[in-house]
């Protein structure tokens, strides 16, 4: 940007700003370089110069886009840079739930030797629900493991995944009641909102495990907590929460392994997400194209879902 | 054994029991499965009937072959078995250290949102030390994360994982300086043991990440403790040790993620363990050839230590 001649103020109180915070600091900028704050239309009101929202990462949940379309301010987004950091943390998730990784590595600095059993990967069946980007990506990392049998739902069948990969088609139901883990990897939309609540959650094989490094609210924490505090599922890995930073019901459930929003928090990943943000203001600056505006598709999911 | 019409007796003390104790124990027995339990001269001594020792597992540092040989007790052991849970459970220790997975799991128990940052494996040099039956399922499982670049080091450069796998054949200098992730996968013998020292690991880079799920014994536990108090390197994940159960001075270093030996430990590999171990045990008692005696070369191994 400085190379470019433009200006610019980082955000001043080094950790993620509120609806309110971000309002006050908005007034005077006409490109917002956005994490997950929330760029809402009261937001928007508040900074009458605002022509782009940058978003670094693919969510765009945090942003109206309906109020942002009336205003008259571009969105654009980088979809792709945190793929392989997000489907690389699900795997390492996933492996580190079925063996108890955590909870002996916890035991061991309290002096307690206890040698968890778990299960292989190889030895079970694992349902992704949601085959875009991320998706692909860790059907693609199953396949060094034997692979297992892997069972995928999505609204849209990408024929080259099948093509790709031996994977079978499944509906969300058939994933609850046979896979043996269970990975998200949806947008949070109206649609995706509890999808997953003590009724899926009850669909599921008592020893099943869930995975979520999508986006919180997509798993009604409530409920998560509330059937595996009553033994039900075999572990749980929770990256991704309704509010963060993070702290409730699911703390102090041993089985229950959380992070904190750490999907995409690769080096390389990141660099990549805030390097191609930033280069999509310097474009817009310069009064180049855009190389990755929001889709139509995305605008409509939340036209849908008012 | 019961169909078989052998009576047989589970170790009475529900835990790994000491030389001494298998002193004791082992006086009227014709043949011992065994764990990891010192099968040392003097226990055979005590076991005037012994006629087969069958390890439950593939290492062989806790049976004096050389006596059991002098004495005429075969000894078998299950090669095969384990290599497929060590291999993922060593990947699953990889990506933990890489992301910080235990540590951003402590921290949200304790109410801190911390987002770590990491690397990706597939961005990562990864040096394989030991190219046996688990150090080549680590090469096969890495491939679905890209690969990384694989450097492979071991005494023998068997020709068929060069052809199956692109991997660099390497000195274990060359992988001490130049990998990011190193990986053990050796048996524990008088040329292995403290194979990796202060000197070997200060070779390393600062932020490399070591991972032992071999044998204890091989890195050594001091020094690695010393250097990693010191600030170098970026992580460690140690599951096996000197003495087990562990509780030394690598507890407490929180980039060291410690667990209890339990790379084996998937049920589907266990079961299959001790079913082999047992199967030999039946063969034996029908005057059936066994499967797996324990090969030559293990007893030359041993030769050479003394």
């Amino acid at each position: 940007m400085e190379t470019a001649g433009i200006e610019y103020t980082i955000n001043p109180l080094g950790r993620k700003v509120t609806e309110n915070e971000l309002a006050e600091l908005i007034t005077d900028f006409d490109i917002l370089v956005a994490g997950t704050e929330p760029v809402t239309e009261r937001v928007m009101a508040q900074a009458p110069k605002l022509k782009l929202i940058s978003r670094v990462g693919i969510g765009l949940e945090s942003v109206d886009l309906l109020a942002a379309l009336r205003r008259g301010i571009k969105v654009c987004y980088t979809p792709d840079a945190p793929a392989p950091a997000v489907a690389e943390f699900t795997i390492g998730l996933m492996l580190a739930v079925l063996r108890q990784v955590p909870l002996a590595n916890a035991q061991m600095q309290r002096g307690i030797w206890h040698r968890h059993f778990g299960r292989r990967l190889a030895a079970c069946t694992v349902g992704v629900i949601g085959a875009g980007r991320i998706g692909t990506c860790v059907v693609q990392h199953l396949q060094g493991f034997g692979p297992p049998r892997i069972m995928v739902n999505d609204i849209a069948r990408d024929p080259t995944l099948g093509s790709c990969y031996p994977v079978q088609w499944a509906s969300k139901d058939e994933i609850y009641t046979e896979a043996d883990v269970i990975t998200l990897h949806l947008p949070l939309t109206s649609i995706t909102r509890s999808l997953i609540r003590r009724e899926q959650l009850q669909m599921m094989k008592p020893d099943a495990v869930v995975i979520n490094t999508s986006r919180g609210g997509i798993i009604h924490e409530q409920d998560l907590a509330a059937v595996m505090r009553a033994g039900h599922l075999g572990g749980a890995a929770i990256d991704v929460f309704e509010r963060e930073p993070y702290s409730g019901e699911l703390v102090g459930i041993e089985r229950c392994l959380l992070t904190a929003h750490m999907g995409s928090m690769s080096v390389d990943c990141r660099t990549r997400m805030e390097v191609e943000a930033t280069q999509e203001a310097v474009r817009f600056v310069s009064g180049q194209q855009l190389h990755s505006p929001v889709p139509p598709e995305e605008y409509e999911v939340q036209r849908q879902s008012k």
